[in-house]
């Protein structure tokens, strides 16, 4: 997994069609984008992500003695074709949206330029790298935005999807601006931030709940933080202030209190006031607990005293909107643009780019998709960042990609940003339009037209 | 990634606790019940799956000095922490469902009697293996009913949540009913069969049409299956039909087309009647394309002449319900019941078996909830599967689990069968009962009452 992982993560067809392809000749240059074709309900806005994992994969894709053992006992393919998979590298070149960018729906946030087995053979570890990130960075942006000046924290590796989606959703909601996470292994290899306070069956495992407040605070007195809704939120709340003064003395302070059930804002309120009136005004108050954008929405507008957030399941399967429609097509091949014109599916042909337009104080007010050649005012989103199968730069720094991010989301329109439904303009460009059309008319003739939804 | 990965698959408080447990001599053994609260909207039953990579988690959980080194670079732990965990194993042993048995709300499918830092480290991962895999043998399982008689494909790897999702989803929907999958890795780890056709691309690549099924019918002939919805489907199917002498007499038969697009049965109901009418009356007619248990509900009822489906996204996300209410939690402590009692998440406690009475014709008609030592009539679902850190038999076999399943569907009540919404009886025992009211008395005093909906 990440990096030296099996080829054999693909499906079996890009074998089949890559084998063909090498039979007939087919090697010329391939142009593929990845794009997401329609917004699903309640995203108005994506936020791209996965591209250095997407990138590594491309660097390191190889056959091992393992993966062609499986397919010379399958006995499907031929020793020749064999002979080839065990030399295949990813020689093309691939242009990007940064991570921590916004795009819209029609827009290419990744484009592979490559003989046309490889680019073709790539197409579902791209997809499956992309896409996940993009969906989780896209959901955990909600969050950001839901709950502005919070801490929110990742608690979701037990219901992810498997550890890779574990950890990977740790790596794109920090991208998105969450503080951190609780996944270790994503502290391990990415140096996220580590976050991790107590569990209901710690406080069970002890006679009672003070006895394993105690105990807790002497082993882990560094960010102590106690849950306190085992048995009687507010009762241990009380507890956590008869205790203060003994950790106290031997300087150990109680950072926070955690709370995982019930009406979160009202044992919130009620836990800030026994705290307060404690003496305990510095302890901060923790929420976790079936949370999403919306409760976090509710929580900000009636002002819950509630310091930090950990977000779990709604956050690390996007419970909401688990999948986007996205796609990875042919646009051109050996210099020619290529359309699909399946019904509900059609592509906008050739190789594209992306321009952004911003208005006078720096929010984003529309953007263009545009065939590459095309030149429009504004940002173009689409930068070169592998050649000839070699990345561009160094991978990129999670500082940089969360302060991206950051400012995209600060540079959303209004709308977007209190998380209202909102159709942001993303226009197509004539020239893209009669390209689309003059396809159209080549392959099946004058009076037919199959066009995709603009 | 699934035996032999990293200890870091985890929770930071896990080892927050566990360090803890260690300093305070809290290690007898404990015992934890893994279950799901409620069922999420449109999943009435559930079906287990993901014991197999939990047992091998368990068998093979070992610190790595990567993991230590970590770990000690952090500084958060002290030295006789980390000669610990570097000795840490799983000893202890586990009691649970079958893979493929169904089950229901409120009823442990594992439970893991162990030392308490053991039975508390390994919750995240266990959770993690447990939860993904019955989230999608249960969404599987609603496909199979929905299509019987049906070769159910699963085309899912590029919108699975990373690669780990996309092996295991394979794995979770063969068990459950599916034919096999395109995701090449899960052939090679387990032996699923695999099934691929070709892309969009692959026709668009090619000047024409019948240039791209010919090349790849003569490199592909095995199971030849032309992908007919890239530009007129219908047109596509003639053309299928007027190649078919050609490749016939090279000994090329064309066992199926596949449509991607559109009103599928409309497109069924057209092709076939080409096809058969151009003598192909074998060539079998695949469909994929945003299809979930619904839409196969629909063309099933219509007679939609459609022999196989191949199912992506719908799947391998379970979009409807990518996650389940599942909770691991600490039932039992040195000896003595324990009971959670946080609002909206108070748990049945002890450790428990599941009881399952059928009628005369076999049946399921209600699950007993019971404590361990009670007896009642039908079968116990939780059985032995490791003791003192060892699994009790090999590795389970996949054409097994898959009978299982195919009988516990077969044997479920009719309404579920049919996908209609039922709930099936699940009865909490008087001993469970009261066990859980006494531990109420004595934490909080009588009068309090906490109790989980039953």
């Amino acid at each position: 997994m990440l990096g030296g992982e099996s080829a054999l993560f693909t499906d079996l067809y890009q074998l089949n069609m890559m084998s063909a392809y090498r039979e007939h000749g087919l090697g010329e240059t391939a142009v593929f984008e990845l794009f997401v074709r329609t917004l699903p309900p309640g995203r108005d806005f994506l936020v791209a992500a996965g591209l250095e994992q997407a990138l590594t994969f491309l660097e390191t894709l190889r056959f091992s003695p393992e993966d062609l053992r499986f397919l010379r006992e399958r006995g499907d393919f031929g020793a020749d074709f064999l002979d080839y998979l065990a030399q295949f590298r990813f020689t093309g070149h691939v242009d990007a949206m940064p991570e921590g960018t916004v795009f819209y729906a029609s827009e290419p946030v990744l484009r592979v330029t490559a003989p046309l087995p490889e680019a073709q053979f790539v197409e579902t570890r791209l997809i499956n790298l992309i896409h996940f990130q993009t969906v989780i960075a896209s959901k955990a942006a909600r969050m950001v935005l839901a709950a502005p000046g919070k801490a929110l924290v990742d608690f979701g590796l037990r219901r992810a999807h498997g550890a890779e989606a574990g950890v990977l959703a740790a790596r794109a909601s920090y991208i998105a601006g969450f503080a951190g996470t609780a996944t270790v292994a994503a502290g391990a290899a990415f140096g996220i931030p580590l976050y991790g306070t107590m569990a209901h069956s710690f406080v069970q495992a002890h006679a009672g709940e003070v006895a394993a407040f105690e105990n807790f605070a002497r082993s882990r007195p560094r960010n102590l933080v106690l849950l306190i809704d085992t048995y009687d939120t507010e009762e241990a709340a009380r507890r956590v202030v008869a205790l203060a003064p003994r950790l106290a003395e031997e300087g150990i302070p109680i950072s926070g209190v955690r709370i995982d059930s019930g009406d979160l804002g009202s044992h919130a309120r009620r836990v800030r006031a026994i705290l307060d009136e404690g003496g305990l005004r510095t302890t901060r108050i923790v929420a976790s607990g079936g949370l999403d954008e919306e409760e976090l929405l509710r929580l900000s507008r009636q002002g819950a005293p509630i310091d930090a957030y950990g977000i779990g399941t709604s956050l690390t399967t996007a419970v909401d909107a688990p999948a986007l429609d996205c796609a990875y097509k042919l646009q051109e091949y050996a210099g020619t643009p290529r359309r699909k014109r399946s019904e509900g599916k059609a592509t906008w042909p050739g190789r594209k780019q992306v321009w952004r337009r911003r208005d006078a104080v720096g929010r984003s007010c529309g953007d263009v998709v545009a065939l590459e050649w095309e030149s429009h005012p504004g940002e173009a989103l689409l930068h070169p960042v592998m050649r000839d199968g070699r990345r561009l730069s160094d991978p990129a720094d999670l500082a940089e990609l969360r302060a991206r991010a950051a400012a995209e989301l600060a540079r959303l329109p209004e709308p977007l940003r209190r998380l209202e439904p909102f159709t942001y303009p993303v226009e197509i460009t004539m020239p893209l339009r009669e390209l689309a059309a003059r396809l159209d008319r080549e392959t099946v003739g004058p009076g037919r037209s199959n066009r995709p939804a603009s």
